[in-house]
């Protein structure tokens, strides 16, 4: 079970002009900001309300973000629903036929453990489910 | 200030099977299933803690969402931000120089009053703020 919406990951070209949009004409509270060297992005993450908006700028063109930028443009790249035992939940996704990107859940912003589900299999939509780090 | 994420907007070429995604595989609950001719979709909202999954079928293809699955195919297509005085935020976004779609609220699904912003001014990102019914 998923216990709500964790985040929006959002595909930007820069990170600093975007939160001129979202920090300040959008009243979003910045709380983090972290080099994700692993998913080849720099990334901030916004509060709102229980929520986030994360921003994902990336590193270089040869990163997955980046071919999504070259592709598609910015604007949404994927959700994250947050759960409290990620390992169940992949059981209980890989048992219903759902294809897994990550097996086994991974590093994610801000001390979060993480996995994604194959687009395929989410209806098109990148999809992640989110641990959060225990003082998160 | 927006108070939280009301839901994610997803497009599909039809609710039927994506809700065997949606409510039978990820437990989402359904809660709303209501054509909103105005849009030109059949839609569902599924709980997920204070937030919801919006899934959107076109009524026929010259829809805007008809026309967003044959240029993107099926995916996200919108966010939307819950407020709870929507006039006075569709003020405050217009005066900090976003573009409307709607300048005035109009009725949304399930009885809800919403705006759609001009994605040109918010990074590429269709947004959507809502005000919910009382009874919501």
């Amino acid at each position: 079970m998923f216990d709500r919406i964790d985040h929006v990951g959002i595909a930007v070209e820069a990170i600093d002009p975007a939160l001129e949009l979202y920090e300040a004409t959008l009243e979003m509270t910045l709380v983090h900001r972290e080099v994700v060297e692993e998913q080849g992005v720099e990334a901030v993450l916004l509060d709102l309300g229980e929520n986030h908006i994360e921003l994902l700028q990336p590193l270089s063109p040869d990163t997955p973000v980046g071919r999504f930028l070259e592709r598609s443009g910015p604007g949404m790249h994927h959700i994250a629903y947050q759960v409290s035992d990620i390992e169940s939940e992949l059981e209980r996704l890989r048992a219903a036929g759902i294809k897994l990107i990550d097996e086994q859940p991974r590093v994610g912003i801000r001390g979060s453990r993480v996995a994604f589900a194959h687009p395929k299999y989410t209806g098109g939509v990148l999809t992640e489910i989110v641990q959060p780090a225990e003082d998160h």
